[in-house]
């Protein structure tokens, strides 16, 4: 960590300074310059939190050089995290996992029915909501518990894990017991409650990313879980929010390449929210496979139009399946299995 | 609502939709373009999501005239809605209300200290965070329970409610018992679970905007806790994150004249957040008066560069009081109490 | 149009605005809600601006149905546009077209040397930057009037057609006279005397995104060089500003089949600004051709770190290369040409 | 300059870097951590950008210690700069300056009656648009030369200098012979070609900041000017593009206090632009004199509704009398005269 101090700081506040970060076991690289002073910190600085030593009247500017994240961290794990769900492979290297279904469980026929549909098509992991983060409380908000009953019985059928998102933590024995893997929401990426509640099951988890989080934010969220017990977390890339309205958020693909780098745990693409549009779905999700995402998530609706939520952002079960036929090239063609 | 359907659109789907409408109350009036066939729904169209009538393919466009919020919308409660705080009312033609204290309660001593402090300042009501929703598993998250019962006692000691934040529907029984003014958290603003928690509850909360929340977002959350049971709502801004770096978030004072138009609930102004830079707190502040806000919510600290979190957007005790000076200046100018 | 009223207006204030749109040979559509009117406008509105018309105080909101550009838009032009670039097509169903070369162009030699290794790796025109728009005045401005003629050599000695950077309309003679594709950057794309200037010349135009630019606007500017004349324009995306800092601008992909849509004008990606990270561009390059761009511009330079400007968004040749051998299994995994 | 490079970077890499430094007059000092190793660059580094050095593969990270511009920098230049436009003082210390007018000149007429109204008020400078930048190439564009020369009349038969805004430095000499301030508009703020031309003249300058500027650029936009020649500049905060739509952009006002610290330019607040709605102005403009602006500029027309342009962010006369009345004690409030 680099800290700039103004030229004009006491030395006695100088020396406390100083003292304060070798107590913490730090050593300390001292740089006068013209117009400024420079401490360089060597060591763990993970404990150390810019905002705080910027408190300091005399510190000018506090300058991070490692990563605040240990357990993500590509630097100090350089394998990459293979997670498996429900003996569904996700992680460099695997097949491309697929994940496909309704935004919501709306019956059991209907979940049914899109369950079969998308397996037919080739995708691995069956999605839907039960617990809805809806923006009005006159939406509706989902089936409960009753709808992930229904959705594991769907996903059963056809042979399919499923995944889903929790909205509170106690309601967390519905999901130990039945889904296979745990969706935290973007509206809830920095609900710590809930990412503590899920860092202490042996569940893997699904990690959104905020609609305003950066990259960092969105690591140090995984980084929460992992502290608490959980390895297991794959990174979902949604969109995030701009001031471009033509499509509901902007897809940011950069971030494949970029989390690659940065941290070892699979990275997951959900061209549906980001574009909110099934027009813009297939191209988008094309894109990210030839950027080299370990997998897709997708919504799927056999009748979008009638919906209870998001059909806007639906693909029809054939257009899936059409989709599904393009990505399996472009997959090859970046020599990857699917 | 306006629809703006396709030209090709067939009878029998125009039909369809215009009954799907007609049954849920709603008058249609068609209008036909050269383009375009546009309808426009006439009725309460409270229940309706824009993206769920988009999901047809037919559909060009959708266009909401009248707002999604009821019991929020000014349109249908044309008072300003005055809020009660152990005392202290908040909102339109009230007395400017202050709340201060440090980021996070730290120890009994330096609540106290900083308590008594602020309330010579002129400060009415007590802030702190006992519970701190931090970026990082591995800084200080706060002294939960017992942070709430040692601010509560400073608070009595100096005479002042006070504020904190719930980051948990488990807790709740720790904030009913203690807590005069509940705080939703930015990051917390769609955590649905917990919006309708405090909607059960007989204490008026304090709602922050999301860092990426639109302003029509924020007043459905607020309609969340209304529509629950609790019609006691302030709105805090705090900064929206944009791509200017050079403040920590960038402070949207337009809200304030915005929202006195589209809701009648009472509007707080958090500087300390929106800049993250103790400098920048006093004119933010003054600025945030001079427009309008019924209110302030301001960090003070004795010693920043020693606190837990937060140090940098951190006023002094002496800095605050100067400010409470000219915000009292800026206050009679606008022929407000203070 | 669809322009929303107060229900309070009076008549007369409604007799003047409809008479002032049926002046303008609109027909009018009266629509009467519980609190609110509404008028639908039918006809040609691309003369009206929607802001104009919010200045009446009656009015309470007002949304466009019809695109307000006509020359670029799909609706009345719905072949593609392919544009001619000293030969080399651009345009959907044609090859992929590939621009490459060094962010400026800094001496005969350097420029011949990448020029040479580009068109060896398959590029099929030479990019480089004579005029630079530089953020600060003390950095390198690009050679001006000499670097566009040792391009233009580089370019005739390789067989390429040349792309270079206007930043004044005095200098378009040289334009004219030498460039085979004359670019309009992104802190110009509303700098509205070049786009009218470039709309008068007989060459074609790359017309990059501004990086705050909403897609209307980005196709306004657009239709103002068509409107003077000059209907062969490219557009480039280049990445937009966003509160993520991890890349330097945030590619924006789902303008690819969004921009389809819309209008007729070829698309062409430019990942090396988008990412400002040579370790970004090949996967966000093929990401571009998965998702059906018409052709990418890609920064390459054979010392980047001793470049005089963006050395960190540039690919050396080997790795420029080896990125045309992804680039062309992806393109012909999706069917096209390359 | 900090520069963090990669542990295993090759000694020989390392040396040439250092010398590359030493040979532009810096000293170096380094520093070794546990996974970096840091170079301090101590001297002027203004001629130095970061993402040139980022180009070296071995770097890890650069950060900027001191600010890259010189002239603009209060570091530099502690006191203030006082620009004075016909007469006007503008700056801090100095009465608070407001311009009004038109968004456009539309008639001889018309701007005499809004110029002798906004006088009447206490407008000390007229504002007015002959060279409009539109969106659409079918909008109104301003009425050119003779729209300067008819508000200049306006301007000489009320007493107040004229400010007006550059769109193409083709058009300089009617500017220097007949407007009073310069203003390079927010869609030219990276316009370096015309930076450099205003930087040559004999005027002031006013220059706003562009839509998606952060502080750094803006000032270092200024520098362009101060470089060629012009000390002269007026910055003006016009309003950032952020995700939020319910205003036209977000009004930055914590930029006062920030440039107060950055730069030692006065500063004036566009409250028309930023908001787009006339209802939001007054409280607005009275926000910005609360936060310390030197000057505001705001748009004002005696018919809004029949307004050539942005009809809908102008004031009506009146209501200009009025919000000038409030700004008065405002400003009194926080010591200033007015």
């Amino acid at each position: 960590m680099i800290i700039t101090l103004k030229k004009n700081i006491p030395q006695s506040e100088m020396d406390r300074l100083i003292s304060s970060f070798e107590e913490k076991g730090l050593r300390i690289n001292l740089s006068h310059g013209d117009m400024y002073t420079v401490l360089g910190l060597v060591g763990d600085t993970t404990g150390l939190y810019e905002r705080d030593i910027q408190a300091n009247e005399w510190v000018e500017n506090v300058q991070r050089v490692q990563a605040p994240y240990k357990l993500a961290n590509r630097l100090f794990h350089p394998e990459d995290t293979i997670v498996d769900v429900g003996g569904i492979k996700i992680g460099r290297g695997q097949k491309l996992a697929v994940m496909a279904g309704p935004c919501a469980v709306e019956s059991e026929d209907s979940i049914n029915e899109i369950a079969a549909e998308v397996r037919k098509a080739g995708a691995d992991i069956l999605r839907g909501g039960a617990y809805k983060p809806r923006t009005s409380p006159y939406s509706f908000q989902g089936l409960g518990y009753k709808g992930i009953k229904i959705m594991k019985e769907a996903g059963n059928r056809n042979g399919m894990p499923i995944v889903t998102e929790i909205m509170a933590s106690q309601n967390m024995d519905e999901f130990i017991e039945n889904v296979d893997l745990v969706q935290i929401g973007a509206r809830n990426m920095q609900n710590f409650d809930l990412l503590r509640a899920v860092g202490h099951i042996n569940k893997p988890v699904l990690l959104k990313r905020g609609m305003s989080a950066t990259i960092e934010e969105w690591i140090m969220a995984a980084e929460y879980i992992m502290a608490n017990g959980n390895p297991n977390v794959i990174l979902c890339e949604r969109g995030i929010r701009t001031f471009e309205k033509a499509t509901r958020f902007t897809m940011d693909l950069a971030v494949i390449p970029l989390l690659r780098e940065k941290t070892h745990l699979p990275i997951v693409i959900d061209p549906s929210h980001a574009t909110g549009d099934w027009k813009l779905i297939e191209p988008v999700a094309m894109a990210a496979v030839a950027a080299g995402a370990d997998g897709l998530i997708v919504e799927v609706h056999n009748h979008p139009e009638e919906a209870l939520s998001d059909g806007a952002q639906s693909l029809k079960p054939e257009k899936f399946a059409a989709m599904m036929e393009k990505i399996r090239k472009v997959a090859e063609a970046t020599g990857r299995e699917f």
